[in-house]
């Protein structure tokens, strides 16, 4: 289904490759120095000691990672996080020095234990998953991870944490790109606000995936390749006072001839509006003297309308008869709506009055506390924004700071294994299983469905009775024209199976998914649930196992 | 104030010590390899540029970081991640090829610049700050950063993502040990749902600091000397199917002998309650012949008091026979403060049937989807839990998951610089300033003065007319019995004054700082303000310069 390339993106060094089947394991680190098996709950730990001391460590175990819920009351979550488990999956081993502050810790454990854990790595793991960057479904696998049980406990914690969050800021940025629209520029500005370094770093680059066109973050543009995008701070504009503060009066123009740039923009400013604040004016003059052929400028410092949006046009027109076209303008406070709207109608008007139809079209960024429904009221009143600077609700994902992954045994010696709960939503369905998504005539995806993985694969043109996990009332027949296998093997016994897509790949995925869904299963209000089913067989066995392990109570 | 002394706690290697007044910049490096002068906005190295194209760039500046409201609609905040940040100030550096890359992006910049920023560090650059681990109060600045112009400005992004989280997640943790109770035990168990690898870190290391007693996650004990905490999974339990899986049946007591253990348990279960689940039986026996000394059990992966606290009470009579004594329970489902309380009669009935009064006291640990809220509900209903293990609530903050700290520009050139705004809130206080608290005679902090720092320091005794920073209406004159100065110099051109304390030092200091504020100013519901006032001569010097820069608008 997809095209895949080398890692144009690498997060490393932004110059190694993770190559076809050959991948070493010094190539393939995670982008995150703190992912190494240490990175994990103590309790994963002592399992792995039972395991070990009961002889269980090495028998054959299948795990699942899955979700329960789509987040932000959605029906579609894109699945991420796929490459950096994979490399730290090639990457998996405890040096000497985390044994060493291992035994130091339980120094009643038996010595044996210390040296399967020294020797431990995941050359007898099969790691199976859905591609990065597809629309994934509640309970269905994510991730597959067959092995030896204790190293496959161990790659636990480590593996939901870096999928929780890369899958909740993907979603979280692909929502806002519904709301956005396709034609508008949506900028990630949310480092400041981040949950840490790295929350910061995952959400400039799963973001972008997701949907964004760049990031404020220059440490994500360099790390993987994402345009980089900024203007200045109102903390600029405050620097000035007056325009004595200037270092010259004037621009090097495009034939590298200085020319008098100050006198210009007060000639207009005494045509048009004198009433401005000087401090920024002479702000503006200065970044325009540095970026004349990219001047964007803050409007909201002092007065918006009174004087931010004239001293910008005061300077573009000066720019203008220097040979230079300024950018636009940003709006970071004040009624967003109302704002771009005034801003507009005055760059029309000055455009129309000195000819420069180009001035109608500058570009209006926006920010300040942006959020997906924020975007969606602002479209309802008719806004006259280009351009979404968005941070805190996009990067913390404020309105779901978490997703639920989750990481069960299903299967142990091939016999299955269920996860009974008082909580019915929490039973896990047991065995190894394969998933396919099933396409209408149209193209589009209309169920996804779970089959035992010794099953026949269901073909296209056949009539397939699917069951609802739980509720056995709920039964259809779907009869797909496409059927799409969806888990794939990516790690096989010490090898990576692919290369990892670049960056780029990953968001035109997204992108093409969103396009192939139906609409009511993406909609913002009371989506069409998207519905996972379990072949018949599946559901059978799901079923049996559960009543066979549920204790019947005395009531007395 | 505090004792200072060796960090015992030191991230880069758990082994370096920050000496005083003479640490070199290579043993000061940030815990999060991502930190460094690239981790910043955009548009901060567009300022930086157009300062040096104006000749502005070493113009002497001071800049203010902090925030304007408290978190989680309380009135207090825990002031954290001051180390990190002076490991930042202290290691910043832009890298040769940092510089290389920043030059290919901006091709049509001066060359100057790129020797200027290849060379540029924070050798000019004083940083003052409040204690890391105080009780701080909005817009008291909790950095304030001295310096070239150039340099302060490029410094803004990171300190704050560094300042927002930590502090953020600090008082998140202060506010769940508050509902909690001091004798509670509260264990971090968050590392799968946070926003990122060192969201989880930083999660674990400022929970500590906020009040929490250890965190699951091991690679934070590893860096940071946190307890280390856990039981054993779901997974674990139901792995098992039945006793013919045990490798052996016996237990090796403590005088190294070979016990027979199954039978007893096996004994106990027909004399009690032979109807429980035989996998999850099993699974208890494993774990406790891995842990005869440590035995703590997950009771509800099939039914909570139909099977798990049973299967408990028969191995932990069994380990009793043997010499050991269980630990307790894990519940991570159902209804916690009812389920405790059936779990703590069981323990209490089958002692005293027995003759063992520990058994009454073993430790109930809880999990699932705690939050500060279901602490103070679970008091109200009586609960019999002793630990709380609290995960998605406590790491992303989910009632509030940012802080919203900003950093304004405040003087240049010895000159003070407001930032006006449409939003009078978001007006700044200009100028250099000095923060005082003052205590009254119970040596209870009353109010945080704010005053010119070429003003007078208040004095114990003095009658001090407090202004509020906007409403000219709200003043009031307040005696203090103490006067504490806030800010303290922590980096002075290029070299650190203290070293830094210990992660111990700052749990203890907010534990502190929790003691002796006044209890309806830490309260959940309708906490009483804590006041920042302004001294007489910076309310009018604020004013006077905030009229001086709002233009006058024509109503037409």
């Amino acid at each position: 289904m997809s095209k895949r390339k080398s890692n144009q993106g690498s997060p490393a060094k932004g110059t190694k490759t993770a190559k076809l089947e050959n991948d070493s394991k010094s190539d393939c680190q995670p982008c995150n120095h703190f992912v190494d098996p240490m990175l994990t709950d103590q309790y994963q730990i002592s399992m792995a000691y039972a395991y070990f001391v009961t002889g269980r460590h090495e028998e054959s175990s299948v795990f699942d990672l899955f979700f329960r819920t789509p987040p932000f009351k959605g029906e579609f979550t894109i699945f991420a996080g796929l490459e950096e488990v994979l490399r730290y999956v090639a990457s998996f081993k405890f040096t000497e020095e985390n044994v060493a502050y291992l035994k130091k810790t339980y120094p009643t454990w038996k010595p044996g234990f210390w040296d399967y854990m020294a020797k431990l790595d995941t050359s007898q793991v099969r790691v199976y998953a859905v591609d990065e960057g597809s629309i994934v479904v509640p309970r269905m696998p994510l991730i597959r991870v067959e092995g030896p049980l204790g190293v496959c406990q161990l790659l636990e914690t480590t593996m939901l944490v870096l999928v929780n969050y890369a899958s909740l800021i993907s979603t979280n940025a692909a929502r806002h790109r519904l709301a956005a629209g396709p034609d508008k520029t949506l900028l990630e500005f949310g480092l400041r606000r981040a949950q840490g370094p790295d929350g910061a770093i995952s959400a400039s680059r799963y973001s972008y995936l997701g949907g964004f066109d760049g990031t404020s973050n220059v440490k994500a543009g360099q790390m993987f390749g994402i345009a980089v995008k900024g203007t200045h701070a109102h903390s600029f504009v405050v620097s000035f006072t007056g325009l004595s503060e200037l270092a010259n009066t004037t621009i090097t123009d495009s034939d590298n001839k200085e020319q008098e740039f100050v006198a210009k923009v007060l000639k207009y400013r005494k045509e048009l509006f004198p009433e401005t604040n000087d401090g920024e004016l002479t702000a503006f003059i200065a970044y325009a003297q540095a970026y004349p052929s990219g001047f964007l400028a803050l409007i909201d410092t002092y007065d918006t309308l009174a004087s931010g949006v004239w001293n910008f046009l005061f300077v573009a027109l000066a720019l203008q008869d220097i040979g230079f076209k300024a950018i636009g303008i940003r709006l970071d406070s004040g009624d967003l709506a109302y704002l771009s709207k005034e801003c507009r109608k005055k760059f029309t008007e000055i455009g129309a009055k000195f000819g420069f139809d180009y001035f109608a079209k500058f570009n209006i960024v926006a920010s300040n506390d942006l959020s997906e429904n924020v975007l969606w009221s602002l479209k309802e009143q008719g806004h006259e924004i280009d351009s979404f600077g968005i941070g805190t609700n996009l990067v913390t994902c404020k309105a779901q700071p978490a997703l639920g992954c989750v990481y069960k045994l299903v299967e142990i010696n091939d016999k299955p294994r269920i996860k009974i709960s008082q909580e019915a939503v929490k039973v896990t369905i047991p065995g190894k299983k394969e998933g396919y998504r099933l396409y209408n005539t149209k193209g589009e995806p209309i169920l996804d469905l779970m089959v035992n993985t010794n099953s026949k694969a269901p073909s296209p043109g056949e009539r397939i009775l699917c069951r609802h996990p739980f509720d056995a009332s709920k039964r259809a027949f779907a009869t797909p024209s496409r059927v799409e296998s969806l888990h794939k093997l990516f790690w096989d016994h010490g090898k990576l199976c692919f290369a990892f897509p670049s960056l780029e790949d990953l968001r035109n995925r997204v992108k093409h998914q969103l396009s192939i869904f139906r609409e009511d299963h993406l909609r913002r209000m009371n989506p069409t649930p998207y519905k996972l089913s379990l072949s018949n067989d599946l559901y059978k066995y799901m079923h049996e196992l559960w009543l066979s392990e549920s204790p019947i109570q005395e009531i007395q």
